[in-house]
């Protein structure tokens, strides 16, 4: 974690423990997955594939624009980037509806502020995204934990009535799930949204990935005010360096945002970039069909090898049947190899790289 | 505000009322100064000078090397912009005491995060920077307002006693003052020091606008591992644009914001860009005194106007002696001219410009 040596300026020795922290944070640990450099990173489910050359000179130019007057604080509306969002998205959807922030990260922990805090209670159904009880208890708001059935699935009805049980303030979900990769439908968020008092968040960071066929919970917006879908630029759009994250919901929703967030706390040159992407979508869209092809290869793969893989609507595949992940996972790392160790027994999981980096795990792993 | 029309989706028409925002949140409106397209925009103590052409084009070439592989997460330790800041403040400092932010804003709510939140008390003498407060109360602790003497000067017995008998967790001293741009001695803060049980932030925002002579204070940082100097490109680097707040502090104290950080929440986009402007920072401190000789020429005819400009170490100026602020306001935009009421009675705050920008502030000024 720490790149620089230990401490040596003279009379600055002091600990983290004889520092006024708060409670709640002493003894924690920094969040985050090792950032090792190995020449196969298929670990924090990135899109490998670097933006495109002609797409980045678009970039650039756009960026090279905003420059000219950096010295001025940025549109702290974002207008040009929301209506790129609204036209992306479609579904009918205005900028009004819009609302981005400096990764999802930072949309959540908006919502969470807006909608959570102190007193209140956030509910996610695990194995979920990693960061979500983070985000909330960061709030001061509790965490509560719902279960899922067969194959990390949920029912409408079982969804449904552990959040009428729960009664939370806010709900995640995950859709489709990560780590697991898992659909989910929209009879079952349309009954958790029916049976939440509060916010439900369906998190589409994944959503590219899913068979084109499928219908994304955009269209359950209309008349349902508590609901909020929200996506990220870091997956399908090979973003995650540029740190942009969105979401579409009700307008009065997106004004309940206005309240909390940092003002300006988009740069000019992420609105920049981030519009000028938003331009080559379908370019980028095209990187997503490869990046399928080579998920259910390492799914066809991996079942093979007589591992077995979850179904996945993702750009990874989450893989049981895995003795001592620990052991395979270093056997991997030591071959150059960097997977994810997602804490759930007997399984592991992988992004799905380019055709070659896709071949090197997989010849890599059946090898071990 | 908002640059939208009145809602009109089919069926979306719910209002803030209608959805389950926090007790506290209710009622509020949005922070922010206007953003109005005025041809001379004083208000909100921007750099008026745009970043020199090859500054801009050595900050283009490092973010064409980021685009390459944005499509994968930035370095979460932003190791070389912390090197590069820390070559740029000096005083011995390394990278392992300097941390970022989106902002000044960001890095502060960063402090809050980690000493202060809910339970917990910060402080302020005021008047001062506005958002102190709002990131306070944001955070879910109590700000409480200290008092300052003749002219928004504090001396270092009474501003001790103010925070020996507050005993907040954060004190904040904005150094020199915004809005009213008056210096702060290290006598003052090394007794505010020692008297506080908690973390000391001074804010340097307008630190390079200081006299040159005048000593930081960056040079009270050994052995005191509770004080925090923070910083922002937005002022002297023409930055505002980019969002980049940073601040100086013992390893270990660096240590607790990484609890707090989200993940990743520097983009690879602001770390090259502001690697790269760091690099011209003799450049970029050369518009520094051009802003200095506006400022002051700025006071001087403002005190001939008849008009009480108070001493500014910063690049705006706090001026009393107006009748009706509001209608001088009015005045003044009416010409094109768009200056900040701060809400100090008979006094406006102007940010110096250009040399023609400030020439037309003040034939404007005179011509009311």
């Amino acid at each position: 974690m720490y790149p620089f040596p230990p401490r040596s300026m003279g009379g600055m020795s002091a600990s983290l423990d004889d520092l006024p922290l708060r409670d709640d944070l002493r003894g924690l640990t920094p969040y985050g997955a090792p950032q090792a450099p190995l020449p196969v990173a298929l670990n924090v489910n990135e899109n490998t594939h670097p933006v495109p050359e002609d797409v980045a000179d678009d970039i650039l130019d756009g960026i090279a624009r905003a420059l000219r007057d950096v010295n001025r604080y940025p549109d702290r509306e974002f207008t040009s980037l929301r209506e790129g969002f609204a036209d992306y998205l479609g579904h009918g959807l205005t900028p009004e509806q819009i609302w981005a922030a400096n990764g999802s990260n930072e949309v959540l922990q908006h919502l969470l502020q807006a909608f959570a805090g102190p007193g209140r209670t956030a509910f996610g159904f695990g194995p979920t995204y990693s960061m979500y009880p983070l985000l909330t208890r960061a709030t001061g708001a509790e965490y509560v934990t719902g279960t899922r059935g067969v194959d990390y699935t949920l029912t409408p009805e079982d969804a449904a009535a552990q959040v009428a049980d729960a009664a939370p303030d806010v709900v995640f979900l995950c859709a489709p799930n990560n780590p697991t990769g898992t659909p989910l439908s929209l009879e079952t968020i349309a009954a958790v949204y029916d049976a939440a008092p509060g916010i439900v968040i369906v998190d589409e960071a994944y959503q590219e990935f899913a068979p084109r066929e499928s219908r994304s919970a955009l269209t359950l917006l209309p008349d349902r005010e508590r609901l909020v879908v929200s996506r990220t630029m870091s997956k399908a759009f090979a973003f995650a360096g540029a740190r942009v994250g969105y979401l579409a919901a009700d307008p009065a929703l997106i004004d309940a945002l206005r309240l909390v967030r940092l003002p300006y706390h988009l740069s000019a040159l992420t609105q920049a970039a981030a519009t000028a992407a938003l331009r080559h979508a379908p370019t980028m869209l095209g990187m997503v069909d490869e990046i399928v092809s080579q998920r259910d290869r390492m799914s066809a793969t991996l079942e093979a090898l007589g591992y077995q893989p979850y179904e996945s609507w993702t750009n990874f595949v989450l893989f049981s049947g895995v003795d001592d992940p620990a052991h395979t996972w270093q056997g991997l790392y030591d071959r150059g190899i960097l997977i994810r160790d997602v804490g759930i027994p007997h399984a592991l999981r992988v992004t799905a790289g380019t055709e070659q980096e896709t071949s090197a795990f997989l010849d890599a792993l059946a090898s071990l």
